[in-house]
């Protein structure tokens, strides 16, 4: 039986001088932890590995305060599933322990930065990759080979014009993306728009150029970008309003008929649950961002996958944000409909494994025990360093 | 004009072995800050102490990482309103600077935290009890000399059987408390029955007895209580479901015709405004208990107030969760409903001043300036000890 012998809790700067229409990221963080386990392979021990997905800062106070103390104080005999290895569902609970319900922010993070970490590990100590165990586990072993992705970008930065933009997105089909992302909200409508050409000029169609306001809009201006957007027939119109203003997008969805997306900035199951019946989304072309990292971890993201069908919707719904591979491994593991990806920012936290290939807006999997880290150098090599590991 | 030189961080245990049906208070920590300012009176500087409502942890890690530097870093004229005294209101989007939105829990604590000892600083600079300010700020001076205000207490803990349960509550009766609150979830219907029916032969009538899921019972559950409990007419029956299950609350209220009350899990103006759109709350009778310590401080909570009569609510149907000075002054300064009380436990943070006299349930104001900290012996010594100032 394997014990988690230590656990270190580091934080990372994943600054960047990028902006959307809510933040800029000059000082984001992000927590990487280290589940160092007794287990020796190679002459080493087996280590789990997890940070926090971009957006939301690093928990390094909350996990030294609350969770890796329950994790720790806990009978290493409970984490151990009837297989043997480490199960992450049965952490969950002794991590929540005493936690009251709702406000599901910040902590949620913590959680999943340790839930990574827990699937990281029991990935590793069952020679497997995590998206193998997955499927195994909940989906007949079933497994896509090919996972849809999409490049985000399109950020606001300093000086930042017209060309830059096309520049950046060829740089991205130059790469294999065919569907990229833009962020809209964080200047006038008619500069949008002309952002918006530009960038159609390049991706070469609406069906490939997803637009992101982040929240930003009332109703009254996310109906004005909804009239100004519709005619362009993009592959997603994301987060107009406040993520937690359900009637707003239920009301938008009277006023626009192409695809929205929304989700990534509600953290637990009974958050997913509003937006199911109260957002007005439409199963038969919209989308679902929840993100498993920011999110309790995968234990809590399975609970919302197994709200769907109530609701109409399906995995095929559902492309996390975040551009992780955790992401990655759940979206092949469990049939979702894509994963974010960055190909730009948010590294070496962001993106797939060192040289995979993208092509018409496909990835491949990575084929190593766990989440797949060891495969990203510059990613594994800041995670090591960060947890003296 | 006042700057804010030092900002003292400190954690202190709140723990007790009482439990509720959803988690115990063993390892309950609170958090203490102090704003130590550069106006001196009696030879001392004046300092604004802000601690966090009980049922969440303590938040140093998310004060230290994020929202204490964001307060030391700001301008100091930018925290200065048009009357030359601090505003907390100026304050606070500097403290949710770089924030995305959505996921209302844990830095809503930490920014209530600081909200209170902001507003604590600037009523003690303009030498006013913080009731005075705030009401002549946002109610037209108007003040309500005695706020109603009911005993919380008949948690579960380990051998307490009626008797003991009975003797609580004749010690608030005795203590100027009409209506007392017990706790229900924690065993099955039937033995909640006997501690109500147990507690009714103390309080003297249903009108006198709130009961508190504390969020424990899916709709079936909830149900069925509301078929058992509505019998006795009871002062209000709280939180039956999960804080954020609109649809079981709204559902509920088509099963139970007495008053409901529910909100203390809820930690912003959008989740607040979801339950007023989606929860079925009734204006004429049910009860909203957002607790303003730990929802983004009096800042966000005036937002929430201003919800209201939109959704058919007033102020009156307010009483926050939390028993603690912060609510009081609140609830006198802007008319609320009322203030929920903890006779018996979470001290000394719950309880008013010292030698504040209750009568028929209704409890009267401090006259000193600020929230009122140094007029409860205890309270302010554990402040101080905590901050080391």
């Amino acid at each position: 039986m394997t014990r988690i012998t230590e656990i270190r809790n580091a934080v990372v700067p994943i600054s960047s001088d990028i902006a959307n229409a809510y933040i800029d990221f000059s000082k984001m963080t992000a927590s990487v932890v280290a589940l160092v386990s007794d287990t020796i392979r190679d002459g080493k021990p087996v280590i789990g590995y997890g940070f926090n997905s971009n957006g939301r800062y690093a928990c390094k106070g909350l996990l030294d305060e609350r969770f890796i103390p329950r994790l720790t104080e806990a009978d290493p005999e409970a984490l151990i599933g009837e297989d043997g290895n480490i199960d992450p569902a049965r952490a969950w609970p002794l991590l929540m322990a005493n936690e009251k319900p709702g406000g599901h922010g910040e902590r949620s993070v913590a959680v999943g930065v340790l839930d990574m970490a827990l699937w990281d590990l029991a990935a590793k100590l069952a020679q497997a990759p995590l998206w193998r165990l997955i499927a195994d586990r909940w989906n007949d072993g079933e497994v896509a080979e090919q996972v849809f992705t999409y490049a985000a970008g399109g950020y606001y930065y300093p000086g930042k014009g017209l060309d830059a933009l096309k520049a950046e997105l060829r740089s991205y089909l130059e790469r294999g993306y065919r569907v990229c992302k833009i962020k809209i909200g964080g200047v006038p409508l008619d500069q949008d728009l002309a952002r918006i050409e530009a960038a159609l000029e390049v991706v070469g169609g609406g069906q490939n150029l997803a637009v992101d306001a982040n929240g930003r809009f009332d109703l009254e201006t996310a109906i004005a970008y909804a009239q100004a957007l519709e005619p362009y027939g993009l592959f997603w119109f994301e987060e107009p309003g406040d993520p937690l203003d359900y009637a707003l997008q239920a009301e938008l969805a009277q006023h626009y008929a192409g695809p929205m997306a929304t989700g990534e900035n509600l953290f637990s199951h009974q958050d997913a649950r509003n937006l199911l019946r109260h957002g007005g989304m439409r199963p038969d072309r919209d989308w679902l961002q929840f993100d498993p990292a920011l999110s309790y971890g995968l234990v809590e993201y399975k609970r919302i996958l197994d709200l769907l069908p109530e609701h109409g919707f399906s995995r095929a719904n559902c492309i996390p944000h975040g551009g992780h591979q955790m992401a990655l491994n759940i979206a092949a593991g469990l049939g979702l409909g894509g994963n974010e990806s960055y190909p730009d920012v948010f590294h070496p936290f962001g993106g797939f494994a060192d040289g995979a290939r993208i092509e018409d807006s496909m990835v491949g999997l990575h084929q190593s025990p766990g989440v797949g880290f060891e495969q990203k150098a510059a990613l594994i090599a800041i995670m090591r360093e960060a947890t003296e590991t």
